[in-house]
């Protein structure tokens, strides 16, 4: 289909979309969320944008006044680019305010890619190889001769055969004229040779990047000879079925007949489901899946190999292993290439797992001189503080909240997600958008954040998240859990009931803030070290596909430092993984940082507990920690 | 059993034999041939010996005169040792003349066991690891707490996990108490961990040595924590239905469908034969055999390991591998713990396998000062020549001949064997000697080159090995395909039928001979060295427990050198198998060997095959190349 780029000032955020679709639909796609609350009639004219360079096929300018529309001023749900453009979003029709948007898209994490390697190379790779054809006077063996050739003309040295390779290779050297594409799979400091193959004819190779969340779990398809990511899936992890938390799972795999094979079988079905998804929608060949890279928290990675995890939660919280071992698809069943090595991000105890390590080296903490703040908020909280000096590690029990799953309402952050809300008018009127603009179905973790804040801001909810008696809405109502909040009316939704937030949802949601809100405190203070100490936050999480900054301080999730000092990195675990996939150097740097990490048990000598207690009120119990909040 | 031990003088040799056998059936065991035409009946007076200390529960000595039997003279047939007791053998008693026996136990060769490489560790091992139990200060995965200590407290380093062993590792070393025996395999320059168990009850820990042989196998099952031999078993190779030598199997498998695999199959079979036979008699689990080393030819390397062997016969002659990787035993389908280790000695050049690195290894002689020869006479014949500065190689097609296979009466030297023959009175009389004294069933190699030097010297055969006409004696007649020999009569055999060799027997013996002799003087005459530079002869191969070195001369199948240049060192490669499996070092010298053997192929620019005609004559149609026997 024809493309067309839109290009977004001040922001100059780019983005490619279909011919046809609105200049609306385009800034959704590049994450910024315009006002539209008359979902795109043109008659609310919130959406006002001004086009600084090309042209429209379709201009609606709504009850705009002329001297507006003379200047380019039009209405983006009404109006469709003709070719390339310039379009200049003014803070006024901005669903969020510019600058406390953190865009994982305008972070620069994402640039990251194969490209950034050029002097590395892919866990699997293929080389072509040509070689002399034997003589009498130079009869060696053919493994040998290849061997060499891999050593000495090509700089591959600890290379190893397999005997299914070996087995033919006489016939496959000689059948194409001794040039080949030799198939190398990095495993542990030396080279596997998968297969020698004609070079004739051309097999795709892909690999997979697996986040392997305890709520959900997301996969990317990466072809590994441009790095490009090809198609990326997600859903549930099907383990949840077992227990919410790591710590129900590891309970039910220690003590149930059979627990720690069901648990590794859910999270394998997971895995292959999303694996099935990815290839049918693209008629790919399993097979050609040759490398798969990993990356979870500490349990999640036990269960996926099928690991002892019982010791991680007893005192002294040991795991069996924090580095595990490459294995190969077929031992672990993902239905890959069975030869395919399957490699996890190596952990760093039992509550700060490989994901960590990966978030650490995407983000650059580890090689910045300024003292950074790594959060990776999921169903378990994991926070990262140091430099290139020294990094500490702690972990604290955040619950799946803002992954979309413990609330009513919850969803992961896919189409249809409300992503950004703002509740005005006293609690009367909401203003949301919902991910590609679809129609609503749920709440995903970036908009809870905007919930919680705005309702506190409306008045809707008192500091310690109950529903203010005796307000004049219909949105707050009596429901079959006690009080509740009408997010979205039946009628606008995509599923024809009302989204609703009740008032065990926002309790569960201020649990979750002020775990991460006294991890952060309790990691700083056992180094004496005070919140404004920190110069940057890098936040991920699979929050959706940005966070307001500004609300998460509000409710006092984030520690109240300037605003620039934060960066949103999304899923920073995929990424690394993904990275990983891509590259050797960037393996190996990421098992230094692992060994790096010191972690500190926060159940161990501190003031965690304490700490949480203070933190379970809008924005905290000491208001003191939030001043910008009162002057702003 | 309660055992005995008997020294043999001058001889120095001891063994230990089960009380109430007699020294005759002792002298066997040790390999020294006694005379013993009555049968052990006490009244032919051949197989006089001297008590020199100890006594005797039974001394029986027949026709001795009394002035004899007061200096301790008794008959080794009829006398049985009580306690410890030394014996002296006079020439005149022996079957064979002393000096030109050449027994594998008089070489010094198989003194090399396990307690030679004190420094150095089998393949596979255990090591007993005591490690500090984890505390809050100190809670290390356990996977890493155990690498840490095998490498900084035990000095094993490159370790990997396997999955399977991390699965359980955390109750296991909790309920071992946090002292436990790591199972280690040395693969390729690392250790994989296959387990970790409690150090409570006593596993056994076996490996296997195999010898695949074109016409024969053989396996030795060896106790890797003592070094010890447990039990040796052999037998032909069932690919034998598919052609007797390599050449005829290299086609099989390249034109045939599903060829490969058949030949693959019946190596195996084989070897699982063997396996069940040794494991069956001592009740072993053949999940304790955690290792496996095979020495072979590197067509039946190839075979074994379901290689493609098409280009090992094809002008260049280049195999598919010289030095194999390990393979998994469950890959190859070798019926032992699945998880073992299967490694192949590695070879040199498409005639020139693993079975003549090991060889070379065993005897030193890349080690040594002197110009030495070895060499290897099975189906086919290999000949190295060089000292500790440099070797060279060759090979040539000697025939099954000496392995028993291919002559109408040979067999494997295994009891019942004929394996020394004296053939006296002009043909009129056979003196013979068997296998653990049980009747005769057939003829082994040793036996064979003994036969036709005394049927040449007799005047039974002529130069060219060809019966005599007219001679007046009932052992030559007519058979079903031309003249032959009778060398035992049914009435003495073990399977009451004649034991005859036959003009077509003889050929191929003369063929078999010609050929080692034809290879020897080529690869000399390619360096442009005499028959006389060579100061060491080292001989292996399947003849059985011994060779008469003096009879191979005479029938020019051995160079005429002095006798005492030579050694026998029975099956090398086998020996090599074994110490490989019970020493990483020796793996590893065994490597650098492989890497320094030149080799040369006898069919490029050299004369093998005018040689191998000069040789179809006995001693050789140049006598003057023999001048030692117009001496003698």
């Amino acid at each position: 289909m024809p493309k067309t780029k839109v290009v977004f000032l001040p922001d100059d955020v780019k983005v490619k979309v279909s011919r046809g679709q609105t200049i609306l639909q385009a800034a959704a796609k590049a994450g910024i969320m315009l006002r539209g609350a008359c979902g795109g009639g043109g008659s609310c004219g919130r959406c006002r944008v001004q086009l600084r360079k090309g042209g429209l096929s379709s201009a609606g300018t709504g009850k705009l006044p002329p001297e507006e529309s003379e200047k380019g001023w039009v209405l983006a749900c009404r109006s469709i680019p003709e070719g390339e453009v310039e379009v200049f979003i003014p803070e006024t029709s901005r669903l969020v305010e510019h600058r406390v948007l953190l865009d994982e898209r305008q972070s620069g994490l994402l640039a990251a890619t194969a490209e950034d390697f050029a002097d590395t190379a892919p866990l699997f790779r293929r080389q072509v190889v040509k070689l002399a054809a034997p003589t009498l006077a130079d009869n060696r063996d053919d493994g040998g001769r290849l061997l060499w050739a891999l050593e000495h003309e090509y700089g591959i040295v600890n290379t190893r055969f397999s005997r299914q390779v070996l087995a033919d290779l006489p016939r496959t050297l000689r059948e194409s004229n001794w040039q080949v594409a030799v198939e190398l799979a990095a495993v542990d400091g030396f080279f596997e040779i998968q297969g020698v193959k004609p070079t004739t004819g051309k097999d795709p190779v892909f690999g997979l990047a697996v986040d392997i969340g305890t709520t959900t779990a997301a996969v990317e398809l990466v072809d590994l000879e441009t790095g490009e990511v090809v198609g990326t899936a997600g859903t549930y992890n099907r383990q949840a079925a077992y227990g919410d938390d790591v710590i129900t799972r590891i309970i039910y795999a220690a003590e149930m007949p059979g627990g720690r094979a069901k648990l590794q079988e859910a999270v394998r079905e997971t895995i292959n489901g999303l694996i099935t998804d990815l290839i049918n929608a693209r008629q790919i060949d399993r097979n050609d899946i040759r490398a798969v890279v990993c990356a979870g928290n500490t349990t999640m990675v036990h269960l996926f190999q099928g690991l002892d995890p019982t010791f991680i939660r007893l005192e002294p919280y040991v795991p069996s292993v924090n580095a595990p071992p490459p294995v190969r698809a077929a031992e672990l069943g993902l239905e890959v290439n069975p030869t395919a090595w399957v490699y996890c991000l190596p952990g760093v105890a039992s509550y700060v797992g490989g994901d960590i390590t990966g978030g650490v080296w995407v983000t650059r903490l580890s090689a910045t001189e300024e003292l950074s703040l790594f959060l990776d908020i999921g169903t378990n909280g994991e926070i990262v503080l140091g430099n290139k000096e020294w990094l500490m590690a702690c972990a604290c029990s955040a619950g799946p909240a803002f992954e979309g799953s413990g609330v009513s309402c919850g969803m992961r952050a896919v189409p249809g997600a409300i992503e950004a809300i703002r509740v005005v008018d006293g609690g009367f009127e909401v203003i949301y958008n919902t991910i590609e603009n679809k129609s609503p179905t749920g709440i995903c973790g970036s908009g809870f954040i905007d919930l919680l804040s705005s309702l506190f801001k409306a008045g809707v909810i008192d500091r310690s998240g109950r529903f203010v008696q005796g307000l004049q809405t219909p949105r707050v109502r009596g429901g079959e859990e006690g009080n509740e909040f009408v997010v979205a009316w039946a009628g606008e939704t995509g599923n024809g009931a009302d989204i609703t937030v009740t008032q065990a949802d926002l309790q569960n949601l201020l649990r979750a803030k002020a775990a991460v809100f006294a991890g952060v405190r309790t990691l700083l203070a056992s180094l004496g070290l005070e919140l404004g100490a920190v110069q940057k936050v890098f936040i991920a999480g699979g929050f959706g596909r940005f966070i307001n900054a500004r609300d998460a301080i509000m409710i006092g999730m984030l520690p109240d430092v300037p605003l620039e000092r934060y960066k949103y990195v999304g899923n920073s675990a995929l990424k690394a993984a993904r990275l990983g996939l891509l590259s050797q150097k960037a393996w190996e740097e990421m098992k230094k940082i692992a060994g790096r990490i010191t972690n500190v048990e926060l159940s161990v000598g501190n003031k965690f507990m304490e700490e949480f207690v203070s933190a379970l009120f809008l924005p905290h119990t000491d208001v003191t920690l939030f001043s910008s909040l009162q002057k702003g």
